[in-house]
């Protein structure tokens, strides 16, 4: 096996009367030799007793190195043929759930993986209550101590369960929005809310876990992914490192589909991001009826091709109680392609018949019966909620034109990859969302679901070390496009709130199934 | 006031929607601006509080920076107006004397100047006893509490006399020889006497004090001066510092006379350094009444022109006890102008008369009678003594020769300057040196005198952030030759070993003396 990552055995040249550079000197070469790095960081209680141990080890050392903005960190010295585990742990650090990653920094293994919900949603469930709350008296204080402390608690289970110990954790990767990345070093978060939306660090430095109050190994070193701005987190770098974007050659989009749309577009030679507001519909909790996922929740829709009625999957196959997001998108299509909802996004009572109902004056469509519900209850989808997802639709495949068309310059039959990222992104239908009009018409292989990117994206730093340059050359040469709704966005609007739009020869695959 | 320091009142860029750069890489611009500095560190704790103190202070602070081998460091941010003393301490970590200078920052005066001995003079004299009491148990770190123990005691009160606190103190540099380095960071430290005579580092990065157990803020940075090998320390850094060697456009050399002979010779374009033994006799302590300065003690010795008398003048003008290594110089060249010291630095009998006396086949030269005596008896010089002497000044002009001559390829008159550094260089005459063919016969001049070169440099750079590049510059251009004792060195060295040499025409100074 040729070690690639960040733990090596390295050996040091033998000094001699001829070559009388100190060990310290002599053990950063060999470093600057096998990383090709710059300056190498000794930490004093290395050095202290680094000379008898060089010459009890034969010159020879394991060494676990990490890096900083500025230079190579030596983490640890190891007996040459030491056989103590090694180990890195990646942080998706989620606003709603954490998930953790135990990897051997030897073997790149991953040994173990662990998700908790976000301990700080005891104080609030969303980015702005704890923001806020982060500037009362304590409560900064009192939100980082909630996630360190569930970080703390998780690893150190997760190491147990897997028949490690808590100190075999040498290097702590993590990625996450800006907010949550504050929240976690303990930095004032509150600027990031308030305009000008001014995050207090972009490229936090690596840090000694105990400053952070991670109990790992004592000389353990943490790293949490740099952020571009206060709406453009760590998050999304994670995942351009995760579809590889900044080393393709031909234009690939990524999208991480949220309450914000935030959306990467390039190629090794250019990025551009941009995030803006993709409507309400699109995420759980703020339709009446969209749900995050459990069991009961409806997470796919479809028209049977027989009787031409609505199926539907809950998860866990369950009774039905809701719909989450990703059915939403299935169901609209479903309504759509069934002649159920005409092209301005209105239910047809022609064709609904008796799955409307009207309640003060606002339509209901009725997607599961009372008597087959979970909850006693009609599941129905208002013409309200309906037009709510028509303008996040509409949204969402504006702010895809003004980027890629208007911003890069490009067609959407130029992107070589469509990545799909963030946990909701990852369930979405990609034939649904081309059906309403919400994503271009695009072959399905240009298509990917890059899954937890924040994870990915950490673990792929604990296995190799090139990808630090990548997130730092990442963050240097993104272009942030602050999406700017003037006359023209509008204009492109009012087209894309029509299903699938006004010009429905930019979905000609939709125009085969509508024929 | 123009400031030119590590203390500067700096001024961010406001935020805007334009300009969303987050406020620790706002600060970190400036700070590359101010200082043309590359890679900025800014410690977590700094970074906690960083948004809501920039927003306090209109977007200026009192900065308070240091410079690391990779980066610069913020070490602390104040308000802009603050009135608060912020301090730097110099330190000369010398092995029998610790010299310490408190300086002021912001206006870099110089505010007060203690010393007190080396409390690791309790283990030890020199530096090879207490290397070798290093490398048993317990030793390192007891030998690491004297100094630091010594150095916080003395801080303390040199502030409080001074009307200030030790927190008042944010930087500290040192400057000392590699070994005296070593302990007082309290990394093993025996490697550098043994052979092939390894430091542990050769460039300390800076340091936190605290990881030191310095007792001074507890913000301040510290950093010790780099080596060049274990006989080449920070000490000799620090006088190519002082004397601007590493600026000048002619060759210029510098000289530390101690236990070894440490030789820089060099301009701005190229530095050669060697050490090598001088010889016992130049330091007090090994020749039976070599002595450290101390009231009573004989600095200084003439002829009388009229009675070709040897007069004395000693420490304080109290009762003589013993000579000290400049007034043995001073001793022998009265000696050998006067005629009681033959070319081959014998006593001359026949000039001498009474002034000798014979003890168990030794012959004494009587500086001091026992009437005059501070200590009841005669004060003499014994041939041995004197032969001891003789191979010193010998080896000290064969050391200057080889390094100027053979090695650097220039005559002495090539040289612009000839710098004496250290304590025991700062007393002696260059007259008597030159008269004894210890130095070579140069203008009087060109010598000049630096004083305590390990503080003036650790001053230097507390007033000047230019100064740390040009310690690095110098570290990495200088040439350090190992002297070689070879065939031909023993044939200039039997040369050197008249008075004041077999070839008198290199010092016609002397020659006209003698005439």
């Amino acid at each position: 096996m040729i070690p690639t990552g960040f733990v090596r055995t390295l050996e040091i040249e033998r000094p001699s009367l001829n070559n009388n550079t100190a060990d310290a000197q002599r053990l950063e070469r060999v470093i600057q030799s096998e990383f090709s790095a710059g300056h190498v960081r000794i930490p004093l209680a290395l050095l202290k007793t680094l000379p008898s141990r060089l010459r009890k080890w034969g010159y020879k050392t394991k060494a676990v190195l990490f890096k900083d903005t500025d230079s190579w960190i030596v983490v640890d010295l190891l007996e040459p043929r030491s056989q103590t585990p090694i180990l890195g742990a990646a942080v998706d650090i989620g606003t709603t759930r954490i998930v953790m990653s135990l990897i051997n920094l030897e073997t790149c293994n991953e040994l173990a993986e662990t998700g908790f919900d976000n301990p700080q949603a005891a104080i609030g469930p969303d980015v702005l209550t704890r923001i806020h709350y982060s500037n009362k008296p304590g409560g900064l204080v009192e939100l980082n101590r909630l996630v360190i402390d569930g970080v703390n608690f998780h690893l150190d289970q997760m190491c147990r369960e897997n028949g490690y110990v808590k100190e075999d954790i040498y290097l702590l990767t993590g990625a996450g929005n800006t907010a949550m990345t504050h929240l976690f070093l303990g930095i004032e978060a509150f600027e990031i809310i308030k305009e000008p939306y001014i995050p207090c660090v972009n490229i936090p430095n690596t840090f000694p876990a105990g400053q952070l109050g991670l109990d790992i190994n004592p000389k353990a070193q943490v790293f949490l992914f740099p952020n571009i701005g206060s709406y453009f987190g760590g998050d999304l770098i994670a995942g351009i490192i995760c579809g590889d974007i900044d080393q393709k050659t031909s234009p690939c989009l990524m999208v991480d589909v949220g309450t914000n749309a935030e959306i990467v577009v390039g190629s090794q030679d250019w990025l551009i991001a941009c995030a803006g507001a993709a409507g309400p519909a699109l995420e759980g909790g703020v339709s009446k009826m969209g749900m995050t996922a459990k069991p009961g929740v409806i997470d796919r829709v479809w028209i049977d091709p027989e009787s031409k009625n609505l199926e539907i999957h809950t998860i866990d196959e369950e009774k039905p109680i809701g719909i989450c997001g990703s059915g939403m998108i299935d169901l609209a299509a479903s309504l759509f392609l069934s002649g159920r909802l005409n092209i301005q996004g209105r239910f047809s009572e022609d064709i609904c018949k008796d799955e409307l109902i009207e309640i003060d004056g606002i339509q209901y469509f009725i997607l599961v019966d009372q008597h087959a519900s979970g909850t006693g209850e009609h599941i129905t989808l208002s013409q309200v909620d309906m037009n709510s997802l028509t303008s996040s639709k509409a949204a969402m495949y504006t702010i895809l034109e003004v980027i890629v068309k208007n911003t890069a310059g490009l067609e959407f039959e130029d992107l070589e990859k469509f990545y799909v990222a963030g946990t909701f992104g990852s369930f979405i239908n990609p034939v649904s969302a081309i059906s309403i009009g919400m994503l271009p018409d695009l072959p399905l292989e240009t298509f990917e679901v890059l899954g937890n990117t924040s994870l990915g994206g950490a673990k792929a730093l604990l296995k190799n070390p090139d990808i630090f340059e990548r997130i730092m050359k990442i963050r240097q040469s993104i272009t942030y496009i602050e999406l700017n709704v003037n006359q023209e966005f509008m204009n492109m609007f009012s087209g894309a709130k029509f299903y699938p739009h006004t010009d429905r020869a930019r979905f000609p695959s939709i125009k085969v199934i509508l024929k």
